[in-house]
Order: C-alpha cells, then sequence, then structure tokens
C-alpha cells in the first residue's frame, strides 16, 4: 500500500479509469487546466520522449499513462509535492514509464545536457507576486499559484533549451498574459502553431489558454475552435465533459 | 447626382438604412472585415477624432457616420479608390464630417505631425506578397489584398505614430499572423487589450481577427467571446446578422 498522510486523499483520474491520484486540496489538487492540457498536447505515443515541467503531484504524466508509451520525466521543485508524485507513480504501478525528479526547472537544461525531449508541457504558475492575491494561502498552494520560484520568462525558457528541434512546448495559461506567453515564445524559438481559448462559456471572455510551439518551427498560427466548460445551466458542456470524463 | 464609373454600382450599406457605397466587383467592394471592424472598435462618438488608413472605398468612415460625431479623415493610396470614396463621401452629404486624403499611410504621421487621433482603425492587405495568390488578380485588388505598397509593421507603425498616448489602435487581420501583430504592436508601444477571433462556425479554427490596442497601455488582454458568422445551415448567425443588418 501507498502511505497517505493526513488530509490526502486518492481520487479517480476522471476519465482514465483505471488510474488513481492522491491529492490534498491544502497542498495540491489538480484542476480543469491539468485535464485540458493532457488532452491539448500533442502526445509522442511510441517514440520520443516527455517532459513535463512543474507536474505537482504529477497529474499530467498521470493522464498520459494510458495515451502513451513513451518514457516520461515530471519535475517538481516543492518536496512535498514531489513526495506526491512520487508515491503517484507507485500508485499507478507506473515506475518503468514514469520518472520524477525534485528540483528547479531551470536547472534542467544544465541537468538533461543534450538530452532533449519531443514534449516538454507544464502548468506554471499563474500569477505574478505583486498580483497581492496570495496573501492568504499557505506555502504550497503560493509556490504553485504564484511566480514565487520562477516566472513565465523562466518557464519558457527552460521548455525551449529542453526541446528538441522540431519538438513541441505545450502551456495552459491565462489569457490577459498571452502577449508575454506570444513575445517569451519568439524570443526563446518557440514558435506558436496552435492556439485554443477556453471559455466559461458562449458569452463570457476567455479565462484559460492553450498554446503549444514548436522549436525552431516555422511561422503559422491557428487558432483553434473555442473550447466552452460550462452549459447555461451550470453542467459541463458535452465537448468538456468528454474530455473530463471520457 | 455622384458620377458612376462603368462597372461600379451603388450598394446599401447594410444596418446603416440611410447611407449607400459605391462599389465595383473588379475595384473594391467591402467584405464582413470592414464590417466586423466597424462594430469592434472602440468609437469616440463626441469628442475626438478618428483616422481610417487603407479605407478603400471609404466604408469604414461611412459605416462610422450614424454612430459618431467626430471630425473622421480616411486615407488611400490607390486613386481610383481614393475617388470612390470621395464620391461616397459625397453621396451620403457627409463633407462636413468626413475627408479624405489620396496619400502613402506611411507618409502620414509626417504629414500630421503632432496632430494625433483618439481612434486610428486600419484593414490592411492581409497577405505577403510571396504568398503565390495574387498572379491572377488586377492591380487593385492586388494593391488591397498583399503587401505590396505596405508592410505589415508599417501599417502598424504608422497607425501608432498616428494614435495619440491612450488613444486606440484597431485593426482586422488573419490569426495566422497574430503572433507578428503582436510583436508589432509591442515593438510601436501598442499594448494589446482587446482580442476577437471570427469563426465561420463553432467547429472550425477562427479565419479572421479583430484586435484593438492601446498606445503607451498597460499590459493586460482581454479574449472576448468568440464571433461565429454561419450556422450549420449556412445562414448568417445571429449575433453576424445583427452586426451586418441591424
Amino acid at each position: 500500500m501507498v502511505h497517505l498522510y493526513e488530509d490526502e486523499r486518492i481520487d479517480y483520474l476522471l476519465a482514465e479509469e483505471n488510474r488513481r491520484i492522491i491529492q490534498s486540496p491544502s497542498v495540491f489538487a489538480f484542476s480543469l487546466d491539468a485535464a485540458f492540457l493532457a488532452r491539448f498536447a500533442s502526445l509522442p505515443r511510441t517514440k520520443g520522449k516527455i517532459l513535463d515541467l512543474c507536474t505537482g503531484n504529477g497529474v499530467l504524466p498521470l493522464f498520459f499513462l494510458n495515451h502513451s508509451n513513451v518514457p516520461i520525466t515530471g519535475v517538481e521543485i516543492q518536496e512535498r509535492l514531489y513526495d506526491m508524485a512520487v508515491r503517484n507513480v507507485e500508485l499507478n504501478r507506473a515506475a518503468e514509464q514514469v520518472s520524477m525528479i525534485h528540483g528547479d526547472l531551470r536547472e534542467m537544461p544544465a541537468y538533461f545536457k543534450n538530452d532533449k525531449f519531443d514534449l516538454v508541457t507544464v502548468n506554471p504558475p499563474y500569477f505574478k507576486t505583486t498580483d497581492g492575491v496570495m496573501r492568504n494561502e499557505n506555502e504550497h498552494l503560493k509556490i504553485a499559484r504564484h511566480e514565487v520560484a520562477c516566472t513565465l520568462e523562466e518557464v519558457v525558457e527552460a521548455s525551449s533549451r529542453l526541446a528538441k528541434s522540431g519538438g513541441k512546448v505545450a502551456m495552459v495559461h491565462r489569457p490577459e498574459r498571452f502577449v508575454e506567453i506570444i513575445e517569451a515564445f519568439r524570443k526563446y524559438k518557440l514558435e506558436p502553431k496552435r492556439v485554443r481559448f477556453v471559455y466559461p462559456n458562449a458569452k463570457k471572455e476567455a479565462n484559460m489558454l492553450l498554446i503549444e510551439g514548436v522549436r525552431d518551427g516555422n511561422p503559422g498560427l491557428s487558432v483553434l475552435p473555442p473550447l466552452y466548460v460550462y452549459e447555461e445551466d451550470g453542467n459541463y458542456t458535452h465537448e468538456a465533459e468528454q474530455m473530463l470524463y471520457g
């Protein structure tokens, strides 16, 4: 059996019916963002390898398990979350395919040297530390949500340096920072190729964006059809439900 | 009466029931793009002034007539289209509010010097001259659709220099060039503030984008709800129909 700390629970991993995930509301529990990013990223299925930065409790690697046979590495800076991710790999008997690193994403390019990835995924902190909404959060949530341990530009730089030429970097973030994201992608030779905006419903502004760039790719962006999360009655839309629950 | 050249016709200006517009399929006829840009731009109603670059036959100034009392200037490089725009002003008895300039947008910042605008609108050529789709077009359509007379960067530079600090620049363009647009906006101190993607329908990729920047504005982009043009049965959606026909 896998050890559970106080306040941890084991959840079903939504559509991945054979998978379970250890979560903790006070430390880290995955959200829609991770599930949507997992569906959006161009996954290598049989060849290559995947790196997931800011992996948290390892939710993205777990989402990928049923859809790809390639090696997957997760990187997490918070020891408490890294520990949860390691136990999640164990819980899902996935140690042959998934490995976890306790480390700082900014140090990963030097760590991996010329060892590059076909896909880098990242669900980074969304908020600047100056945003002022972090006062009441505990240290774990603060680091996961705010740019305490890394900035957006550092995330993009590391992702780009870890992707092979022609490899992909897929990220989820907030639309209000789209301009910064585009600029950082271009600065670090990631050409934005696909973007999908996620809207709470058809009448509201987008509150999430999914973006994928190709390292050293040619210019030319596709803006994919919008993804709506909720119907007017508050239920998930058919598409969101399919993504979450299959 | 206004003189009409061979191949010219007078059309209704859609929702602007009291307005008419001289068009010519072989020289210049406005499209959905112009109508959507006219609805999207943040129009000064009673104070300030508006500049419309690449005005063609003056369609945007005509769209603005019923919704704003401020002075409007249009700029067109093609003499044949400028002439059509002048006759459109005459046809709509709008000479007190609208003036047309036959000139190159790249020369307008020097021409207007410190005389700056509250809103600059532009529906520029969408295609690079290397795109190869321009072989069979006549000279008028070629210049309106391809970057023969000005590049995207030149359009953004001129627009920015013609906007006052805090003034707005609204543009319609193609999503595949969104990254270039963002980069050019930022290079010339236009902060992208509002973007709306236009989709043929809910299942397809966006094929048009509306973007508005604020000269010297603060970062923070809003991604507005998507605009769909057609229903599955090929009719206009309610929203598109409202924009076009009121």
